[in-house]
């Protein structure tokens, strides 16, 4: 038998739910927030508390932001409405802005379509990206000539691309891809910013 | 200029100052506690909090426990009392309990010496294990027969075992190092049950 301390399993067990953390791992982060000082510990958790308490969902494009309105991208004067890019996740958006490559709208799906993992259309935000579409064409604002799909290179990306331009193919508005810059199978997210902006100008209308 | 949202900032900075998390990884990280259920980030604000507030160390051997007074190994009395482990880390006991091959008492130094880093012997419990020895052999209790060293394979680790030879000579006990079964350079922590096992069988006498 062997001294098992609650606390510290819990701790371990919480650090191993986060993804790409392992047993080992875990464990040696659980030391060392036992060993930190309490000021590192009680930032830590009202970081976590914070986090969830203060960020929303934009309810136009759906990234994250601390308002409790729009976000700062969809305030925003000075960009055009005329152009959405549609990317995964919102930590897509701050890659595109560092190319400086794009000065439209955003619009968030929050994943792709993976079959395999059980995500299909509706789990994603496709339904709220066409009624705004839709909106903006019949509300006398500036209708929307282009949309741009600043996908993951990989299967879920490719499906998801293919999806929307199924979908967007009823209104006469272009539908484009960034073009394979990103490497074959990387994550956008991990792309230099002139890559990022090459692929935006070589996007491929589909 | 860029959306920041501080909260979220403030997160990835908090999961930065973790060991081994680079920038990346801790924005991985926060946004999975910002896309986790309450309920899990509950949890983990809790463990954080449970860890740091049930958790001592132990007054006789300074390994971690939850209990007020001495912990599990040192009021277990099936152990034998003449043997020590001595161990830099508390996760160690573990490894060597798993390996079921030393059933006498631990010590916990709580690092080793390393000059590079300023971590000197005052900064470690080696007093504390020569008192606990001393006291030992003038309380009546049995007297101490053997102290092993079961450190890292290392140059913390040799230091720290010349260092304890020299100032358990005083003594006349048999002091002892865990043989080179661990990979040299390795930490112990990381070494499977057998090998840790046969370490400890071939121990070399200092």
């Amino acid at each position: 038998m062997m001294d098992k301390i609650p606390s510290f399993e819990r701790l371990v067990e919480s650090f191993s739910r986060l993804p790409g953390i392992g047993k080992k791992t875990a464990q040696r982060l659980a030391y060392y927030v036992l060993r930190s000082k309490n000021n590192f510990t009680e930032e830590f958790r009202e970081a976590i508390k914070q986090v969830k308490e203060l960020i929303n969902e934009c309810p136009t494009c759906y990234t994250y932001t601390e308002n409790e309105g729009d976000c700062y991208y969809c305030v925003d004067v000075d960009r055009r409405n005329d152009m959405f890019c549609v990317v995964e996740d919102p930590a897509d958006i701050q890659q595109l802005e560092s190319s400086g490559a794009f000065k439209g709208r955003y619009h968030v799906l929050h994943g792709a379509i993976n079959p395999l993992d059980g995500v299909g259309p509706d789990d994603l935000r496709i339904k709220q990206l066409i009624s705004r579409i839709k909106s903006q064409a019949t509300d006398g604002e500036e209708p929307i000539k282009e949309v741009i799909l600043a996908l993951d290179a990989n299967l879920e990306g490719d499906t998801t691309a293919l999806y929307l331009a199924k979908a967007l193919s009823e209104f006469d508005i272009q539908v484009s891809r960034i073009a394979h810059g990103v490497p074959i199978g990387g994550h956008i997210d991990y792309v230099d910013h002139r890559t990022l902006g090459k692929a935006l100008e070589n996007r491929i209308v589909l």
